[in-house]
């Protein structure tokens, strides 16, 4: 293998690919980047054998054949090189770079031995023409997944692909999230599929750092392709039957408050300095304001007030600040509508989810539990 | 104890106090910021014991008194707040605070019990007038102090006070700071002391976070304060004789090499990404330029040559990375002198350190000692 490339792109493709390489001591070859010659440009692909990654970079090549070496220790020197021609070439198990007055030789392993990131060519079942926008919509939902995977599809987002729309939905069961896009191309069947939420969040990354005209969902045996221009990430689906969440979505509210978003989160942020070790904070909801109070006994009590459109009865409800703050820090309007419900009392008390939503936009929802009294 | 100040006062001086308070669980006063009117103002103190804060605010004054609480939830509201006038109200040993629709109690420690930080009040030893630049030469040196406490001495900075110079200088064995200011008023006669390492990384802290008209060092009984306006630290000092560093300084060089210091700098990064468990990268200084080289035989190697004046005769010489780097971040000018001697061999070789100089400026000197061959 021999090729020459321009620093710049290459850095680019080696950081995508490498942020999923881990310190691998059972399968070190995992520690590796596979560098092959393929279709007439330098395929560069990592795999942690859940999620695997493909990235092309063009240059003029001299010799095909391929090579593995370490991730870790390629992307720094290729990181730190000026924006110049660089020119790799594999030889003895070697790679040996290139570039100005810089020369490097790193010991390599034969990509024979590296595992294999299976191929999915079916059809598309959907298609994003805005990459920025959908990096957006995912960012929205991906961190209300639940971390543990005591319950393995709650630790994935949902994808549920209806017929001219596509939802994206995430909860722990504490809290949802769920964004609708209607403008998408959705070319399959209605059908839900899991995706890990480590998948979400390098896919989130990857739009991040690469611009691409159209990002194609293609659905393989029980595997998911996001085909990028120049980049291909690969994921494992969860098993497993999502929950009907519709249900617990309350659709009328007894109690409606409209209010200025950023006030609320620095209000709540002021509370949180104050609450006890369960994160409560209590919202008391007047006629034409609400307070916000919490209290620590060791420490000292605080209490703000701001001023909100209110309709309905005035209640008084208890939160866990880190779920509030969550939820709003998704919301991209300047206004929130807070739909809530009074706890139900009876021998079984049980509270009743709230809603945010941004107001004067459509798609985005979150749902969040209270704290029982 | 009541007081009405503003809030953006207020924050700079309890951020300024809250640093150096620890999570203190045998003494835990200790967590407190000490609140009192004194002249006028309000003083706020802290001290984990072997360093003290005082900080002054001007404010309407409608009662005076005093009370500890803690530090950390106090900053963290305040800092929140807008900056506006807030009311500071201690009264049955809780502090009241309230500012607009902000209100909140914190609960606190009787101030009878708050440690007694020593005042100072003896004549200054030296006097600087510009903050901006005594915050820049205390970090040339700062971080050539030891880590350990093993050699007491080394793990604090050397305040020389000479007729009309004063010197700070750092090491740890392995190499060596010193900065020499020429255009203080120093009143004091000739005078050496050992400043803790930790109280000048507070006073360099402070300096960025304050302006001062001056800074004042006054010697008390094994104690310096330093005197900002509205400003006080206090530390105790490092007992001890500080060894006779000046004779480890070579005079003469056997070469001399002279070069662009980001260049250096690039291509000494470039080789640690190679370089061994002792962070070894070897120079080769040849006659019209110097090469880098690194290796790791698990890894691999790499090679970076560039240009510069080299005089006396070519040499070969190995540096752990870390400290060349160190020392050429301390360097504010484009080109950097290297003064090199060779090892000396014999039945016990011995290295002969080396220096680094910006070129075109007075005052700053690095020695490294470089690796045994």
């Amino acid at each position: 293998m021999k090729i020459t490339c321009l620093q710049e792109n290459l850095k680019t493709n080696l950081n995508i690919a490498q942020n999923i390489v881990g310190k691998n001591l059972t399968l070190p070859i995992l520690n590796n980047l596979l560098l092959e010659i393929d279709n007439g440009q330098l395929k560069i692909s990592s795999t942690n054998l859940e999620i695997g990654i493909n990235t092309w970079t063009s240059g003029k090549i001299e010799k095909t054949g391929s090579i593995t070496c370490p991730a870790k220790i390629l992307t720094s020197f290729i990181n730190n090189l000026p924006n110049k021609k660089i020119e790799l070439e594999a030889k003895d198990n070697n790679l040996y770079i290139k570039c100005e007055n810089y020369k490097a030789a790193i010991k390599g392993l034969s990509a024979e031995d590296f595992p294999l990131i299976p191929k999915i060519k079916e059809k598309p079942i959907s298609v994003f023409k805005k990459s920025e926008a959908l990096k957006n919509d995912l960012n929205k939902v991906v961190g209300a997944a639940a971390l543990s995977e005591s319950r393995p599809e709650f630790s994935g987002v949902l994808f549920k692909f209806e017929k001219d729309s596509v939802r994206f939905v995430a909860t722990d069961s504490f809290r949802l999230a769920e964004k609708i896009i209607y403008q998408t191309s959705s070319i399959s069947q209605p059908n839900s599929l899991i995706v890990p939420q480590r998948t979400i969040q390098e896919l989130i990354r990857i739009l991040g750092e690469k611009q691409s005209q159209e990002v194609r969902f293609v659905l393989g045996d029980s595997q998911i392709l996001f085909d990028l221009d120049e980049v291909q990430l690969i994921s494992r689906l969860i098993d497993g039957q999502y929950p009907d969440y519709q249900q617990i979505i309350p659709k009328n509210f007894e109690t409606k408050v409209t209010l200025s978003k950023d006030e609320l989160i620095n209000n709540i942020r002021i509370a949180s300095i104050f609450s006890s070790k369960i994160n409560d904070v209590k919202i008391l909801i007047r006629s034409e304001k609400i307070e916000i109070l919490s209290q620590d006994p060791d420490l000292g009590e605080n209490k703000s007030q701001m001023s909100a459109r209110v309709q309905g009865k005035p209640m008084e409800i208890i939160f866990n600040f880190r779920y509030l703050m969550e939820g709003l820090a998704n919301i991209g309007t300047k206004q929130v509508l807070l739909g809530l419900n009074p706890e139900i009392q009876g021998t079984s008390s049980r509270s009743n989810p709230a809603v945010i939503k941004p107001v004067g936009e459509d798609g985005y929802l979150y749902v969040v539990m209270p704290i029982k009294t």
